[in-house]
């Protein structure tokens, strides 16, 4: 399989650390020095036309880009697949709407549910498609909304408790795609290995995020505050910081295994993007060197399924300037909601090399 | 691809419609006339051990079950779906808590997003993956836990608007599953065909159930009963009334043309279960006879993405009874939330066909 283009889609303007303050009463300089993140980008339910407001209007933005960049007819694709854990409805499926905002038709669509694994699992489940040799191009797109897991209102959000108040600082929303087709032979990102798979059988889950009917959430007792609705979502920072490290060295290792590539000598590494801070510590705990690693989450946010299209389209767009052509790209991902593990390998194919098609 | 077994799963006793009379309300009469179903199964909050009471206790005990039956060490599975629209949160994936309490590890999961074409997707996807020869057997499994988007108090549900509560009375909880192996050399039942493939592109979603938040739903207006909470799912009755029978009808011609069976000569064939009424509709309007038609919504009520594995599970049993063995199977599964067709052909080979294994 390979990735023949690269997309990727932030709504609106960034949401700088000083706006953050100013909107949500957040600290400035907390989110600068413990998240280490300068921007995110959040969906707005009076956004002005043409700023996606929804997981569907970021999906089909970034599909439409992708397919631009790819100069492919999108009557062209024999499937669809979007990976989400913040989709629009529970029914329909929103890669079905998707499907229609792209104008497409009569082609089978699957939509999966994942968090930082997702946009692996999506290419995952795209090369298997592919493999069968019946269908031969293909659009994968991960896109998230996490702002719709939080009041709508700025008041209300400033009431948030110290735990969810972390979270939403964290998160952001985004979309990215890659139009995938069968095959080595054309210019792109080969994938030479990839896997996902789930590990620490027993572990509790590190991330929970709730949705909730008409009702809302349901009272629940806490310690300090009293009576007070069910938060949306609960993380174990300390599990993540103990095992996301080893789970990204663990990924790596198998990928230079299989691929008998030498780390030190990878152009463009992908490493997990929790946030700026966390990032920046697995990068040095794996040996990279600044120059190889390709991140975002700093200025993006975490938006979860978006993250690894948009580092390999940053990677892409490395590429394009001059920086590491011909060369291969390792690809980390961790889901620390329940513990998965998924990583990728590329190789860069010029036009030259691939005949100039 | 060779489904090598089969399970349902149906949480607790049945719940009869002189049992929605007399807790919420509704009238026995008309749940008899007009929809057609005399019973549902529901998860409940409050259930005792052993009894299923999310998405992923129904999942589990479905994919034991088939596990069990098909005589296989969990430990020997490649990979692990879940089809849902009931996801019990949206982080973790609920296919990973489940991959838990069956006790893998190690292993490939997906969670697919999806309504009444779920299962059909879900089998479709496994066998993409079975198809690259380096997976040999999966677990596929079908779940949903209707009765978690309504309140969770009976006096509530007793308020619920008129439609909310048509949708209540409708759906019901469950899972179903299948263990599937690739080849086609054993006993079970052979995949000669499949397909799904999104189709009315611009037509509405003629179903749509939503999530939200902490808050709850927002206020809306309603003509009639002035400032409501808006609901959590909205159906177009006379949309699927008019679009469900003709898409069946499309599904069956297309897996006749492929396969070149005859309709009326093929055993077992699987219609759209909405509920009663009109999947009696269906069947007459397909011109299949009663004997050759496997339908089970008017036992367990609409439980989604479990419906054809148990539709699947119940033609086993009439095999295993002695009828039809050897024979054909015709599945036809309707998505009306946003428009998805998904159709299968299979055949049984027994176990003496299949050498005695």
């Amino acid at each position: 399989m390979r990735l023949v283009s690269l997309s990727e889609t932030l709504p609106g303007e960034p949401v700088t650390n000083q706006d953050m303050a100013a909107r949500f009463g957040l600290h400035e300089r907390w989110l600068d020095t413990m998240t280490g993140n300068r921007s995110r980008y959040f969906c707005r339910p009076d956004s002005p036309p043409g700023v996606p407001r929804s997981t569907q209007e970021l999906a089909t933005l970034a599909g439409e880009q992708a397919l631009l960049r790819a100069g492919v007819d999108p009557a062209s694709l024999d499937f669809l697949i979007l990976t989400t854990a913040s989709p629009d409805h529970l029914m329909p499926a929103t890669v079905n709407l998707v499907a229609d905002r792209l104008g497409l038709n009569d082609l089978p669509t699957f939509q999966l549910t994942s968090g930082c694994a997702g946009a692996l699992q999506g290419l995952y489940t795209a090369r298997a498609l592919l493999a069968g040799g019946e269908l031969r191009r293909g659009l994968v797109i991960g896109a998230d909304t996490c702002r719709n897991l939080w009041p709508s209102s700025e008041a209300a959000i400033a009431q948030l408790s110290p735990m969810e108040m972390v979270n939403f600082a964290l998160f952001g929303d985004g979309a990215g795609a890659a139009v995938v087709e069968a095959g080595t032979d054309g210019p792109g990102l080969v994938v030479e290995h990839m896997f996902t798979r789930t590990v620490g059988k027993g572990r509790a889950p590190a991330q929970i995020v709730r949705w909730y009917g008409a009702d809302g959430a349901p009272m629940v007792t806490d310690a300090r505050r009293g009576s007070v609705r069910e938060p949306m979502g609960e993380e174990d920072y300390k599990a993540i910081e103990r095992h996301v490290p080893e789970a990204a060295r663990a990924i790596l290792d198998e990928l230079v295994a299989v691929t008998g590539w030498r780390a030190a000598e990878v152009e463009h590494v992908l490493t997990p993007q929790l946030n700026g801070v966390m990032t920046e510590k697995i990068r040095e705990y794996l040996g990279i060197r600044p120059e190889q690693a390709v991140s975002c989450v700093a200025d993006t946010g975490n938006n979860g399924n978006a993250l690894p299209f948009i580092q390999l389209n940053r990677a892409m767009q490395r590429i394009a300037a001059g920086t590491g052509v011909g060369g291969r790209l390792l690809v980390t991902t961790v889901e620390s909601s329940k513990w998965v593990l998924a990583g990728m390998a590329l190789r860069h194919r010029p036009e030259e090399a691939a005949g100039g098609r």
